[in-house]
């Protein structure tokens, strides 16, 4: 690893415009919990769960809001937004080499691709035809980019991704191992007694500043584009469909999906393994807890879920079993209340 | 890309069997939805949901039903089944250039390995002992096929397709990157204070004409093999645990799961993120919902489903609360259904 | 494959302290199932569901139960558990050739890595600066072992695994294809109009005799690390998230989910396709059904649910309708107990 970064506690206060309390002089060489943290580490208080973790914190100093600072045995770095603030100082801690630019030996290109000079194309990725790297691009080890795709400037596949066919990458785009951008949507007739394939001619077009976890797929439009806008965030393992639409700034957690041609909204959070079904539209800031499902368009802002409470099993076998008859029991409930009947 | 293919609209009726409206010389080059087709593009009409696009189209044609083509303002194709209709035609403009049969020089293949001469065999594939790849298949960069594994004759593995072991595909597969076949199955037996691990000596066959999505994973048997029929059209990330079977046609949409030695039948239909327990059969012609699991054997076509509506958060919250103790309410209300009792 | 193996059946039940019943000079060749094995396989009866299929079993012997002995028309080996002797047995007949140290000319190996002799790296793999890998260790093709990453003895990496950064395996972990161990964790701060990036610090500890399923992912820490403990068995399309900590021998099915920083207990057994909510905990020896979700921690040991029963579409539409307004029976069901008021 490289050499230790240091920062004394009044440089990152002026640096990020947060108000200090205690020692200017602390010095910082890095980041942690607060469980965890020693005298050279920044730690930071954003989730009431760990409030009580203030009190024996043994770190340098803490990042939190004005209202814990009083509790803070250590000096203190007050902001609105700790984990925001917290995230930004972190940054200065983390110190992954840039890797020479170059194409690795082992590498095979196809003599069509046009790679800049100043991208990085590790070992053993293969690039098709016609595909563009842009500047500034890191490919790691094991990477595919097939042909017609291309990856903007200071994007980067950090291993083993697969942009199987005409998948548009914006700037800045950070794709985790196991991705799969471009692969056929799923898209089947059926003819008479059996499956024809209905091609998939689309592309996938990502915007800038997006981020695609680990393992997650992302499949090629069947007639148009698959799309998501600028600065959206896919956790691992979700699996977008073709021609589906994401806005802008929509973040989605781990093993959630998306069916075919659904429309997202702007500044969505989507649980994990939440799932929405396909032809339909989600409006901007719609929130839909875990494993919800969403069977419909939604038109308004807010939060949305589905499902049951956890229980314990014996419990919850019961009520399961009453709430396969509650239609019964709703109708007898309605008999109840118009009262006797004159027979 | 290859030259445009163009096709003029008598031809593509008399082709495919439909009755034309409008000009027979209408010049087809290519296809796209009714909203953003254009005057050489053919387009179509399926869902409903899209109808109210028809009057403002600018496709050069559309396929549609009989009763949809009064409102078309351009030339059609009339189709029972426009969905199917449209695959077809839309066959052919997909123009994917057939590699160069041959084994890529970057290519890692076992002595023992048997490679038909007129497969093609893509840079840094791994090829194991004992290995088979048929007539005409095709290998995309980076797969790897297993000792013991035949790939039969026309199938196609796109790119970073994992066949582990003793796994043997028909006739015209394809498999979508990131697959991995034949992987152990999840065996463990528990033996007094730790885990045993049951070793998987099975296999996985997989019929004709099947199509295996991204990331998808089908694991092989323990004794036995994992078994899909011909035509069986698994989308992306679905787990497949060892021993299952599954029948001729069933089509399993994303993220869905079938548990160890689960037998579904023929021509079923898998919602999205629907599980299926192990050691249970469900019959032909099945629907599972999405995200619905299934519990116990289906012995009865039909479709099925479980989970509950979406809905606001907060009205949610309330009835899931109340959900908790359905069987109390139950009980009240048959109380006093009796009546109040003479104490 | 190799030769054949042969065992006597008096040699296998003096070898695994187990009871016989019929022939001792029977002869065991393999294993298989109670329908499928012929006279020269072993098949064993746990599971209650095949009990049928033992009084036409063709198998040369059966392990099973004392209690099922009386039925069994072959030879038997009578166990306690008759899965945990079976899997024993069965291991005698797993013959995977171990592959010979050394390093595939193919592989791309940085000069800092160390690599004990009497490992063997498979061909197109990757191992990047100051990654380790100990004695006897196993690396299938295409795998890729990140910077600070270690592999430790007797570990075996199937086939095309990633190991990003900062992963450190125990001895004797067997990881299955696909699997991504290390990628950044989805740790993402609001900024006024757009996402930023929580640098991901920490690594993943995965302890000794772990195996991790195919397509399984597995973040790296935000701070500190991710932790499995001994004995974690985890299935194919599980995600575990940054900061969530596994308790030795706890096994989880596949495509179930633990968001970040969750705590699960020891001998924990998940249910496929369950979810984990962050920041809480499960305590040991608790039991998640299939596809239900935790949302609060869970204090004591047991088996919970959540989820609804499957029922025919119909039905199940009627009374998911109803339960939307459960809440307002409830308060329906209260007034009429409480009869009518005296207005």
């Amino acid at each position: 690893m490289s050499a230790t970064v240091f920062h004394r506690l009044d440089e990152l206060a002026s640096r990020y415009g947060l108000e200090r309390r205690g020692d200017a002089a602390t010095v910082i060489a890095g980041v942690a919990t607060l469980a965890d943290a020693g005298p050279r580490q920044l730690a930071f208080l954003a989730n009431p769960r760990y409030a009580a973790q203030l009190a024996t914190t043994r770190a340098g100093a803490v990042v939190l809001r004005a209202g814990d600072a009083g509790f803070c045995p250590v000096p203190a770095l007050i902001a609105v937004d700790p984990y925001l603030a917290f995230a930004r100082i972190a940054a200065l801690f983390e110190q992954r080499p840039h890797p020479q630019p170059g194409i690795h030996s082992s590498a095979v290109v196809a003599p069509g691709a046009r790679i800049s000079a100043s991208a990085s194309i590790g070992p053993l990725c293969v690039i098709g035809d016609d595909a563009v790297v842009g500047d500034g691009a890191e490919l790691g080890p094991h990477c595919v980019v097939g042909p017609d795709c291309t990856v903007g400037a200071q994007s980067r596949l950090v291993a083993r991704v697969t942009l199987v066919e005409r998948v548009t990458l914006g700037r800045r785009v950070l794709v985790h191992p196991g991705a799969v951008l471009g692969a056929d949507g799923f898209g089947l007739a059926f003819d008479k007694d059996h499956w024809i394939k209905v091609p998939q001619l689309g592309g996938v077009r990502i915007g800038d500043d997006c981020e695609i976890g680990a393992n997650t797929t992302i499949d090629r439009g069947a007639l148009g584009d698959t799309v998501l806008e600028d600065d959206v965030r896919l956790d691992n393992q979700i699996q977008i469909a073709h021609n589906v639409f994401v806005g802008a700034h929509t973040a989605m957690a781990g093993c959630s999906a998306v069916a075919g041609s659904a429309r997202i909204g702007r500044h969505c959070l989507i649980g994990g393994s939440a799932g929405i079904l396909g032809h339909l539209e989600v409006a901007d800031r719609v929130t839909i807890t875990a494993m919800s499902l969403v069977t419909h368009s939604i038109r308004e802002p807010g939060e949305y879920s589905s499902g049951t409470a956890l229980q314990d099993n014996r419990q919850w076998r019961r009520n399961a079993a009453r709430l396969k008859h509650l239609d019964d029991y709703v109708r007898r409930l309605t008999a109840l209340e118009k009262g006797p009947r004159d027979d």
